[in-house]
C-alpha cells in the first residue's frame, strides 16, 4: 500500500481548531505532507467548514470560552457525517479548565484518534497527575513504557478509538493491536509545535485513509522519520533548534513511500 | 518612477486586521519590503490605529465575530480620512459567515483593492462556486484566464476599486486598465500566507503612492520575482518548503528598483 | 556566577500572556535559551497556569477585552505568590485602550520588570508622545541616551522595579544601578518579535535567579550576543531578515556562560 502517494493524490483538506502558538507549523506541516490546511473557529461557521473537510482537528493549546464551542460544535458535525476527529489534549492536567474541556469533549463526542504525551495521556487515564508544560520530556516514555502502552489501552476500549503516545518511543494502540514506532530525534522536543504538527499530520493520514490503525502507525512514522532527515541536515551544519524547525517542515515533504518502507522502526508489542 | 526606493523611504505604517495563522508572516514580510506593521484588533483601537497608518490590510482568514465589528469600524475610519484598503476576502465561498461579511464589507466599506485567488473572485462576482481550502491551485489561472479577467473588471466596476486576482498569471484590472504579470513560482503555493502577505505588501505599495494601478502592478511584481528569487535559490540548496519560506521573506528585502524594472514580466491586455 | 547553566539545569517555565503576532517566536526563543513555555490566556484558567509557572510575561501587543482581564487576573496571582512578572507594554502611547491597559496595569500590579523602547518609556513617564508602530527604531537611543536613563529612572523608582529600555545601547535601571549594554545588532529591528522575545528570555532569567537586576541585566547582554552571533552568520551567507530570524533563535541556544562573560559590554553609568 502506497499510503504517502494516496495522500498526495487525494490531498485532504484537515479543518484545524488549534492553539494560535503552532498554528502557522500545523498549517505548513499540512501543506508539506501534502494536505491542504483550513483554519476556522468561530461557532457560526465550523459545521459548514468541518461538512466540507475530509478530517478535523481539535487542539486545546489555547482553548478558551469561545473556541470550547467551536470545539464541540464542530466535532459533532464531523461525527454525524462520519468524518475522523484527531484530539490533541495540550496541557491536559495543568488547569480545571483544560481538564473539564477534555473529559466534556471525550463523553459528547467520537473521536477517531487521541493523540498526547504520556503525561497527558497518563492524566486522562487517571484523572491524577499533572502535566507541568505542554512540551514532552525526551524520557518520559523509557523505563514507563509498559505503563504508558497500559494507559493507552484503557483510554482505546474507554473510547473506542486509536491512541497515540508521542515520546522518544512512540505507542500506537486500539482495542486489538499494540505497535511501538522508535523512529524520531530528541530536537523534536527543542521547538514548540512537534505534537500540534504531529497532531496534524495524523488527520491528514487519517482524512486519506479507511484503515484508520495503519494510518495513525504510518503518521507517527513518517513524522519521526522527517525529524531524523532534519536532525542529520541540522548537526551536519552545526545549526540548532530554528534550523531544526525548517529542516524538519522541508522533510515532511521528501519523504516518500519508499523512504517510509525502508526507515520506519516498527515493533509489534 | 522608482517606487521601492519611495516606499523604502517613506516606510509606511500599515494597520494589519488579518489572521492568526501567517500573522507572523505578514509582519515580517512587510517590514522585509520597507514597510512597518501594526496588529490591531480590539474594536475600541482599531479607530485610532488606523488613523495614525497610511494603509488597512482586512484579511478574513480566521474573521469571528469579535474581530468583524473591528473591521467594519476600522474601515469606515480609513475611508473617513481617506487611507487606502486592501481587502483579501479569504475563503469566501466556504460558508455564510464569510460570505455575509464580505457582502456587508463590501457594501458599507470602499475598498481601494481586492485581492483574492480566482475562486474567491468567482465566488464574488457570481455568489456561486464554493472556494475548497484557502490555498490557491497553481494551475486555476491556466486555461480560464479570460473568464477570470471577465470577472475582476466586473467586481472592478460594481466597487470601483482594483481588482488583483492571484495565480500562475497574476491579473491586476481596474475600470479602465487591465495588465497581467507572469512573475512568481509554483513554490508560493506550497506554504501557508502567500496569498496574506501578498495583500499586505499591496497595502504596503498603496500606502507610500499615488497611483494605486501602478502600486497594485508594482507589488505584485515585487512579490512574483521575490518568489522566482527564493525559489532559485530553495532548489540550488535542494531544500523544499520552509526553506523556501524563508527564502522568500528574504528575497523581499532584496528585490530593489533595478531587479523589478528588469525582471518584471507585465502584459498588457 | 554561572547565571546560564543555572538557568537550563532548572529549565523554569514561563506563563507568557502574550500577542498573537510572535507568539511562536516567543515559545520558540524560550526553548532555545533553556526555559519551558507555556501560553494560557482564558480567564478562567490563567491563576492555576501562573501558580505553577516560575515567571509570568505580560504583553500588550495585541490586546483585548478578554485577554486583559486574563493579564489583570494573571498578575494579582504572581503578586500573591511572589513569581516575578516582566510587563512589556507594546504600543502604548498609540491608542487609549493600551495606555488606559498599561497604567491599570501599573497601579494594581507590582511588576518586576519593565521592558520597552524608548518611546514607551518615555510615554509612561511623561503620558506624552505617541509610539509609531511597534517596532523599535534603530537610532532611537542614540544621542537621547541620557534622557531615557532619567525616564528609565523614574519608572524604576515609582513602580520599585527593574526597567530595561531596548535600542542601539540597552539601558538597566532600578533605583540604585544604572547598566548600559551595546551589545546586539542592528538585524534585530528588521524581524517582528525581537522585543517580544527578549521581555520571555528576561521572564527566563527572573525565573531562574533571586538578582533581579543581574538577572536583566545578563538576559540583555545574552539577547544581544545572540543577536551578533546570528548577525554574522546572517551577513556570511548573503542571507537576510528571515534567516537572521532563524540564526538568532539557534544562536539563543549556543550562548553559554563563556561566551556571555567573554562578549558582554556592559557599561556602567
Amino acid at each position: 500500500m502506497k499510503i504517502l502517494q494516496h495522500l498526495r493524490q487525494k490531498r485532504p483538506l484537515i479543518h484545524c481548531i488549534t492553539n494560535y502558538v503552532t498554528v502557522n507549523d500545523v498549517a505548513n506541516a499540512l501543506l508539506s505532507v501534502g494536505a491542504s490546511p483550513v483554519m476556522a473557529d468561530d461557532e457560526s461557521e465550523v459545521g459548514e467548514i468541518t461538512a466540507i473537510s475530509n478530517a478535523l482537528l481539535i487542539n486545546i493549546g489555547t482553548l478558551n470560552s469561545r473556541t470550547i464551542s467551536s470545539m464541540i460544535k464542530s466535532a459533532k458535525k464531523a461525527n454525524e457525517l462520519k468524518i475522523p476527529i484527531v484530539f490533541d489534549p495540550v496541557g491536559v492536567g495543568a488547569s480545571t479548565l483544560r481538564n473539564e474541556t477534555a473529559f466534556r469533549l471525550l463523553e459528547q463526542v467520537n473521536f477517531t484518534l487521541i493523540r498526547a504525551n504520556a503525561s497527558e495521556i497518563s492524566f486522562l487515564t487517571s484523572k491524577t497527575g499533572g502535566a507541568r508544560g505542554v512540551d514532552a520530556s525526551e524520557n518520559e516514555l523509557g523505563k514507563d513504557i509498559l505503563e504508558h502502552i497500559n494507559a493507552a489501552k484503557i483510554l482505546a476500549k474507554k473510547y473506542n478509538c486509536v491512541v497515540a503516545v508521542s515520546g522518544k518511543t512512540d505507542i500506537i494502540v486500539d482495542e486489538k493491536q499494540t505497535k511501538l514506532c522508535n523512529n524520531g530525534s530528541p530536537m523534536m522536543a527543542n521547538i514548540t509545535g512537534s505534537g500540534c504538527m504531529l497532531g496534524a499530520v495524523m488527520a491528514a493520514f487519517l482524512g486519506a485513509s479507511d484503515d484508520k490503525f495503519e494510518a495513525a502507525l504510518k503518521a507517527v512514522c513518517t513524522f519521526g522519520i522527517s525529524g531524523e532527515m532534519a536532525a542529520e541536515k541540522t548537526i551536519a551544519n552545526n545549526a540548532a533548534n530554528a534550523t531544526f524547525r525548517t529542516n524538519f517542515i522541508d522533510a515532511l515533504s521528501f519523504v516518500d513511500d519508499d523512504i517510509l518502507n525502508k526507515r520506519a522502526k516498527i515493533l509489534s508489542h
